[in-house]
Order: C-alpha cells, then sequence, then structure tokens
C-alpha cells in the first residue's frame, strides 16, 4: 500500500452519503474525507461537519475536478451518476459509486464504453453483498465444487417497510438489483431471461404486494427471489443454494437468543444498515486500499451495466407477466 | 369411544403396508389387524406373520368382504382403488386410503359420487402430513390470524434418492400431491392453477433434475414447491408461510445437536418413515378412532379428488411449459 | 406378542394418573384399562369414566387383586408406594411405578430385596425420559463411542411455575431425580457424589430460588444440574454432554419458526407434558408389550432405588453446604 | 475526534503483535505505526516490514520514548508489561495492553497505583469481549432489565487445542481471565469468590482436562466456567445469563448452514482470532479514537487488577480445591 492517504471526495450527503462520510472517517484506514458536495448546502455542511479537514460543496463537479481530490465516492441518485462517472474516467480518478451505476442499460453502457476506451477499471460498483462474511463463505464453498454444481437459488428479500414514493418499478431496480448482482456474482455467469409473478388475484401497482422474480441462467440455474418490502417485522435477505449433493444457505437467522414469556429466539435487524455495517466497512476499506493503487476490488462499471439489463428486463417482464430474455452488448476485453 | 375393537383388514402388503400392519398391531390402540391381503401371498404372509389372530389372504375383494373386518386400510398400488373404494363404500365400511385415492381425476370423481350417493363420508385420504404436529402448529396460526392473511407459501420436497423406475409425472403425482394437499388444507382454499419449471437448459425427462411448482389459489396465494427426488443428502420437507405480519416456518433443523471435527449441527433423516411416522402413527390413531364411530377423521374423497384434479394438472403444465388452469366438479353437499 | 390383551389398573387418579388413563384407553396397543382406584371415589369415577369396562375402585388394594387385572400402574403419591408394590410383587405383577419408587432409599430397598427374592424384574420406575427421541439419541452416540469417553455433562432443568406446596427438598426429589437417572442411564455408570450450591448471598428455602448440583460418577464425569422452577418462561430440559472429541445436545429449541413484530423464534412449551407427552406414550406402549410377557422394559426398581439414593445424598448436600457421598447396598445379581 | 493522526508504536512482534501491526496499518482509521520494538530483531522487522512510515527497534523502552509516538500498544508477554506501563503512564501516553496486565495481583496494584497518582486513566486492557457485537447485545439486553435481575451466567469457553507450554495455571490466568473480566463486566459488580474443579478420579496437572470454575458474586450471582482447552472440534465461547424473567445466549452457532451427506449445520471457527477479529478490530479504533482525545475507551488498569486477583484466587482454589475468597484492595477513586 502506497505511503499517501487517499483524499476522498463525496458526492452526495443524503441519507447514505453521510453515513459514507462517517464512515469514511471513522473506519477506513488510509482514507480522509475532504470535500463532501451536494446541491443542498445545508446537508453537505452537514456530512462534513465535525469531520476535521472536510469542506463542503454544492457542486459535485468541483469537487470532482479538485486538484486534492484522489478518488470519490458516488453516493447521489441514480440519473446524475453518468456525467460524474465519464468525468472521473477523464480524469482518472478511482470511484466508488452506489448502485445503480446508472438508471438504464443505454447509459450505462455508455460508463462502460468510455472506461473501455481508457483502458484501466476505474469504477467500483456498491454491491455490498459482495464483502458480506456469509456471501462471502456461500461464494467459497460453491467455487470449492464441494457441494457438486449449483442447480437452484432461492432467495429472499425482506424489508419492513417501503420507503414513501416507492414503487413497483423500483421493486427491480432498486431490490432486486441486489440479486441480479450475487446471482451473477456466486455463480459466475450471465442471467439470460427474467419472469414475474405478482401475488393477488389482479394486477395491481401498490409495491407492498410481495413479488416472485424468476431468473435463468446461461447453464440453466433456475433463480428464484421472493422481494416483499413491507413484511414488517424487520429487514431480512437470504440466500439458499441448491447444488448437486448438498445445499448451502446463508442469512439464518443469528446473534443473541432468549428466552422470555413463552417464546425462544432472536431480534431481527431493523434494515439494512446494521445487517450489511460490516460489509460495507470492508467494501470501503478495500476500495481505499486499491484505489490508493489506482484501481478497483468489487463490482465493475460491465457488473453495474449486466445489473442495469437485467432490471429492465425484469420491469419488463413484471409490466408485460411474460418471460423476457435478456440483451447484452459484447464484453470489451477489460472486463474478460 | 365404542367398547369394540375395530377390526381391521388391510389390503397391499408392500413396503408401505407392511409397516402399516405393523403399526396397527403394535402402535394403535382399539384396532386389530384380523386379514392381510396382498395377490402375492408370500407378501401377504410375511406382512400378518407374527400377528396374532391375523390371516393372509390373496384377494383383496375377500378381505373387504369378510364378515370379520370393520374397516380397512387399502395401501395397494393407485390404479386398483377404484373398485377396492367402491365395493367399501358398497358395503358401508371406513377405509383409510393410501395416496393416491385414485389415479386420475375421473376416477377420483367416481368415487366422490358413489360417496356421495351413499351420503356418507366413509373414504379417508392417507395425507399423513395433516397429523404432523408441526404442520397442525402451522395451521393453527395461520387460522388464528395473528400473522395476517397469508400470501406466499415456500415449500421444498427432497428426497436423499428417488426409488428406481421414477419419472417425471411422479414428481407431481407421488410428490407434490402432498403439497397439493397441504396447500389446501393450510389455506382452507381451492388451486385454481399450476405451472411447472424444470431446472436446466433442456427440456429433461430425467426426475433427478429438479423442478419449481408453482400454484395460484383462489385467494391469489402463490406457492412454490422444489421438488428435488436426487438431493443425496437425505429427506426434507419444508413450508415457510409469508403473511401480511410476519412469516411461519415449519421443516427447520432439529433434534440432537453435536460439535464435532470442526462442525456443528445434526442428522438429517434418511427418508419419510422416521420423519412423519409420529404423523403416520396419530393419522391411524385417529382414523381407528372415528372409523369405530363410523366416519372418518382426515383427508376426505373430495380432498382426494382435488389432488387428482391438481396433478392433473400439474403433468400437463410439466409437458406443455404452460400455465395450466384446474377445472374441478361441482363439490356435493356431503363435503360442503 | 400374546395375542391376548393386557388388562390394566390403575391406581392414583391425580392429574397424572388421569392422563395415564387417557394414555391407556386411546393410545396404547394391545392394553385396556379395566379399573382405577383412588380412595377418592369422584377422581376415581372422573378418571374411569368414558372408557368402557373400566370401574372405579376406592381401594388400590382392592384393584392390585382383583382377578381381572394382569398389570398395575401406580400413580398415586410416593409415600403409598411402597405396600402396592410389595402386594404387586407378591402377587407377580408387572408394575409401571410412577417416581419416586419410595420416598426414601430405604424403603426403596425394601422393594428391591423382595424383588430380588422372588428372582423376577415386575416392578419398571417411570423414568420417561429413557424414552424420548432426542434423549436415545444422544445415548446411542455416547454409547457408540464416536465422540469418544464422556468428560462432563451440562444439564438445565427449568419449569415457569413452581406448584404450591413445592419446597427446596423437592427440588432434588421431584426435579433433579431425573437428572441423577439420565446421568446414570447415559453413562452406564453410578454417581458418587453430590453438592449443592444455592444463588444468592444467604441460604433460603424458597424453592424458587434457582440452585446448582453438581454430581461425580464413578468415572470422574462431573455433571452439573442448573435446577430453577421458576423461570417464568416456561419448561426447559436440556443436557449437553461433552466427550473427548466432541459435544452433544439435546433439548435445544424446536419446532415452528416465526418472524413478527421485530424477533424471530419459537415458542417454549409450558410443561413437561407436551414436551415428553411422545415419550410417555412409548413408555407406555413398550411397558404393556414387556407386561405382557412377564417383565419390564425400562428403568428397574435397583434405579429407582439409586436414584432414591441419590436424592437422599442430594437433600443432605443442600442442607449442609457440603459434597456428599453416595452409600449403595450391594446390587443383587438380578440387577447384574 | 483531533485532526492528527495518532502515531502508534507497537511493542511485542510475536504472533499477537504482528496481528496488531497489520491491525493498525489496513483496519484502523486515524491511526498510523510508525515503531514496532521486540528484542528480536527479526520478529520486530518482519512486523514493520510492508507498512510504509513503520521502523523497527529492539529496545521496547526506546519505542516508549520515541518523541513521534503518541500511544503504544503493548503485546509483549504479560512479565514485562510492568515497567513498559509505568513508564507510559510517566509519560503520559495511552497505552493498549494485551492482557494480562501484569502477571500478579500486587505488580497490577502497582500500575493501578502510578495511574491514580497521576490521576488520568492512560492504560486500557485488551479484554476484546467487551467489544464484541453479541457480548454487547448481551450486557445492554441486562442493563435494560428486561429479562429481570440476573442470577447465573453459565460459561464455555473452549479451544481445539492448547498450545506447548500449555500449564493448568494457565487454564485460569490465560484463559478463564476472560470470563472474570466478562463476568465484572456485565453484571457491573465485583467477584468475591472462586472454586474449581477438575474432571477425572484424581488430581492431575494435564491441562487437556476440563475443569469446571465456579465463581460467586457481590450480589450472589453464580457463574460457572466449563474451560476445555483441548476439545478438539474447534474454538467456543459461550455465555447463557439466566435471569428473574429469561435467559439470554449468545455464542450460539452461527453462520453458513449447509445439509450435505446426512448432515445440517455450520462450520466452527478454529481459533479466537477469527471469532473475535470484528471485536478486535472494534476494540482497536474505539481505543485510538480515545487515544487521539488522550484517554481510554475499554477495560482500565483497576479493571486488569481485578482480574489478576481473581486469577490469583483462581489458581489457589485449583491448587487446594476450596472455596477461595478474593481480597481487593481499595478502588482509587479514579475508577470510582
Amino acid at each position: 500500500m502506497s505511503e499517501h492517504e487517499l483524499r476522498v471526495g463525496l458526492i452526495g450527503a443524503g441519507r447514505m452519503g453521510a453515513d459514507h462520510a462517517r464512515r469514511l472517517h471513522e473506519r477506513v484506514s488510509g482514507a480522509r474525507l475532504v470535500a463532501v458536495g451536494d446541491p443542498d448546502p445545508d446537508r453537505a455542511g452537514a456530512a462534513a461537519d465535525g469531520i476535521p479537514g472536510a469542506r463542503a460543496e454544492t457542486d459535485p463537479m468541483t469537487v470532482l475536478g479538485a486538484s486534492d481530490v484522489d478518488a470519490v465516492v458516488v453516493a447521489s441518485p441514480g440519473p446524475v451518476h453518468e456525467p460524474l462517472l465519464l468525468a472521473a474516467i477523464d480524469r482518472g480518478i478511482p470511484v466508488l459509486c452506489e448502485k445503480p451505476l446508472t438508471p438504464d442499460a443505454k447509459s450505462s453502457l455508455r460508463v462502460v464504453e468510455a472506461e473501455a476506451a481508457r483502458g484501466r477499471k476505474l469504477v467500483q460498483v456498491g454491491f455490498m453483498r459482495r464483502f458480506d462474511p456469509e456471501y462471502l463463505e456461500l461464494k467459497e464453498t460453491l467455487d470449492t465444487g464441494a457441494l457438486g454444481r449449483p442447480l437452484l437459488l432461492h432467495c429472499a428479500h425482506r424489508n419492513a417497510e417501503h420507503p414513501p414514493g416507492f414503487t413497483t418499478d423500483m421493486l427491480i431496480s432498486d431490490s432486486v438489483v441486489h440479486e441480479f448482482d450475487t446471482t451473477r456474482w456466486l455463480l459466475g455467469e450471465d442471467i439470460t431471461a427474467v419472469s414475474v409473478r405478482q401475488q393477488g388475484l389482479e394486477a395491481s401497482d401498490d409495491p407492498a404486494i410481495p413479488q416472485i422474480v424468476t431468473m435463468e441462467t446461461a447453464s440453466g440455474v433456475l433463480v428464484d427471489v421472493e422481494i416483499f418490502v413491507q413484511c414488517r417485522f424487520g429487514y431480512q435477505v437470504r440466500c439458499e443454494a441448491v447444488c448437486e449433493h448438498g445445499t448451502a444457505l446463508v442469512g439464518a437467522d443469528a446473534g443473541m437468543r432468549t428466552h422470555s414469556a413463552g417464546r425462544w429466539g432472536g431480534s431481527v435487524t431493523p434494515d439494512f444498515r446494521p445487517r450489511f455495517r460490516q460489509a460495507f466497512d470492508a467494501e470501503f476499506q478495500r476500495w481505499a486500499d486499491a484505489a490508493r493503487r489506482g484501481g478497483i476490488d468489487g463490482a465493475s462499471a460491465w457488473d453495474g451495466y449486466a445489473a442495469a439489463v437485467a432490471c429492465e428486463a425484469g420491469i419488463d417482464a413484471q409490466r408485460t407477466g411474460r418471460r423476457t430474455a435478456l440483451e447484452m452488448a459484447e464484453r470489451p476485453e477489460l472486463y474478460g
């Protein structure tokens, strides 16, 4: 690792961005937050507040272009990602970009192409499950082949309550996008088609109604995902791989167990942040380490593009009720 | 309960029938095995052997017609059930019939109609999961409404190895038929459509390849079932109900736990008999109690017919790859 | 098994006796309850009520001496056991005697000696844990030696609430007596000394205060038992064997699991009857089978005596705060 | 947090020290390793190797006295701790000292007195369990009083294999010392007496033989600890608090679960480092944060002294077979 600290600019100071500011300041070694950019000066100021040496800016591009910024974390809304990413690629500085890479496949492909043209991976997408200890154990188990070839994945992705303004599209693009990425990463192959079924007798645009998303992969693995963002009891992410010689499950219940008032058991984490805090920390630490060497260490822009393609197919499948095949561009050599 | 013991005739002395002979003799109170009928005299003899007062017969109809037989257990192959059931209905004696009621919906309907014409429920179908302590707890939980309305059921049904001669049709008619019945029983409503997906890139008639069967119910509940009869590690039956305010899971791992050689955990039951032995015992005891009063206490002939309709639709869905709607006859008043 | 049904007399129609009456009538094959003896005619009548052919008596000895009684179940209070057992031994009829065999070691030894003099095991003591599927699995695991030699047992024995009139003596003689028997049975060796510690700063005769009972066995195994009969949350019995190469635990949490309102987990059984119902049923079925052949199939009178010796030592240790060694009579050949 | 990075000197570059060097360099924010001191130049060099700006020294006192060292981590053997700690207190620099504070109560008290004389807490003892998420959850649960007053703690502390040269004394001073500290921390009160029992018929000085250590606390809580450092299957640390209205357990089995070859379950962590890696990281991060403000954030020198007193009593109890009362010095106001 280089001797020099990584000077990081943070773009986007909403709930997630503010979390990342604290993370960079308090828990990431070898990195220092120097600037926070957010069009809302109050939010930018609040995120930078109490972090010595961190200034607030209202123009994200100013952060990106600052001479004392070695790398950036992008936590602004998806629709503004593209120009930021293209500018960072142009400047040649590493980026950790919260998902989505961009809101649609076409714009994601433009980012991929820009990066491929530059010939160096600079953009990492914030799929933090790749850093979760249990998912890592699952991947390792699948990779060793100890259980034989994977045949099926059963996933459940549950939130206690969806935020205001959540839509059925977002069930796919905001939630199931994680399963799109973990499927590709765990199995090391692409998704080829998606289908969606909604619970209930009639089609509804209420995101509180659970849906079952089914994917097919290049080798014929079937993946089903329950997405239920109004399950009331808490946050739960589960994945069971069914292989030729056995199964492996992550996301089972853990933590302290009590017996009281006729019940035994434990508590459910209320939302994704405590559940994946360790994964976020590891993701940031490893990204910072890689960025100091000028690169990335996680999901690439290509992975972000692949997720965008799957999301578009998923939303189409959701709307039409039909199985939708994925069509992906050719993979540039950079991501070979 | 009546003072008199129930004198039971057993028809069919294969592996399951032989088990039931021991069960009737050793663990069912108030019932006595008096005759075993099987075309194979060796099998009939072996099953009756060592049970005082039990004789072996080669003609099942002789058993059914014997003056000292108060009730019969039918454990012979499905294709010979119909005439036996019609004869029992005709004689007015209670029957516990191993599933399937009959191999197809049409013949099942004939049994239903004969029973309805007689005006008395005499035929119970051997869906033993209705007597499993965990499934009973699940049903009770759903019935109380403590978790709100059920929205989804996720089921897994796994066997270590399928027997020789098993076919993909039998994945539905022999295995998933249990989930057809538990779905109807747990939710108290009918199945309206079935779809089937097979793992793998190409259609195959190898029953060792897992399939995902999806059902829809009258109220819009989605039910998915993994059927995998060559999972290698053992027998496992699991059902998770996802409701408006929480989830409930049965079939989680239980029993003694060890820590040794770097691993913690327990053993998996090798097949359905140890897993459901308690359910079989309870089913037989409660059937015998009911039969002494002249009736049944479990799945009815109508439930057997409904399962047959679902099986036919499931096999069609499996073959065509399409969602198949179920068409059921009108329900006779007897089963109202 | 003999062709003839076992005609059983039940002595003692309290809560436990009434349970056993239903059990014998409803769930035990090959046995029939013919008489219930209890000094309280209402209780005797209530227990016999609805069981065809069962009569109520107020003199237990009348039941024991009746010509139509082949075997007896003794569920009356411990202090009246001795004359009943001696009479049954004298008559040569099999007995299933609820624990304790008798309330003290001396009287228990008299029963043992009477039985030894007669030269036939007729008395079985109702230590039902020996028939619990999990305890059986634990014993089998220890017996195979798969985990090496047992070194320690950690036990917990918890009741939601103790009944009125419960005393600290009864913590030992009524509760820990089960651990005395399971220890001897699991390890196949005798207990040599007992120590007791009470929670809290000062000695108290409040049975609601938990105690830790420690036993030593002939081979040097240390066994600790938490006895806590006012734990509020439910009934729990747990045993962990620590062996040379691993550990084995029974009594871990099982059953249906829910996720609701921020919690995952299951329910705790409220008392010993649902927890050990299956064990009681198996105990009775196997005793009835053995009794029809004239013998027993479970804990012997000698085991009952050994438990009585351990109880006396335990109560002494509890009172004195000292380690108390056990002194047992010589074991008659009958129990060799 | 101050703007300036904490410049840390590490004293002791054995296995644990080398781990801590990587931790400081790779995972602690706001701290920088500047010097490693170890009498063995190879070990010092190896630990500093690859860490830009970190130099190796062979005299620990040189590290402690260096003008560019703001704080030190002491990971050298216990017998050399005292002079290092006294020197650090004298210089007024914060220390994170691996347990034990010092090898005996008398020398620990000298450290306490020196610190009290200086009037500022500078020494933190490395009891990392206080930073483990599960132990923290347990403490919070006890502190809220949701389960009522704690009555008992049952602990198990198991290592797969003890290192060469391990002794029965070390069972107490190296292993159970953690339970001494967690007991004091969880319950917020002192230990008043200790007893020890060894498994087996005869006293042995083989540390591979498990022992049961029992503590009493000021309020009368009984704490039992199984210490078994040759359990073969892996590393396991468990604590169950039994309270007036319920129990709470930490250290239950967690992680990915597989079903394969007839078994379900997960893997056991091989040693304390993976089990407590997250706790070590948090401990170091929070210590570094506190050290930048000139203080500590964890177990104090007084806690280290209290642990030393308990260890001496435990070793005495182990040798004599008797209950040994603890005698502690008066607590200086600084630790009030």
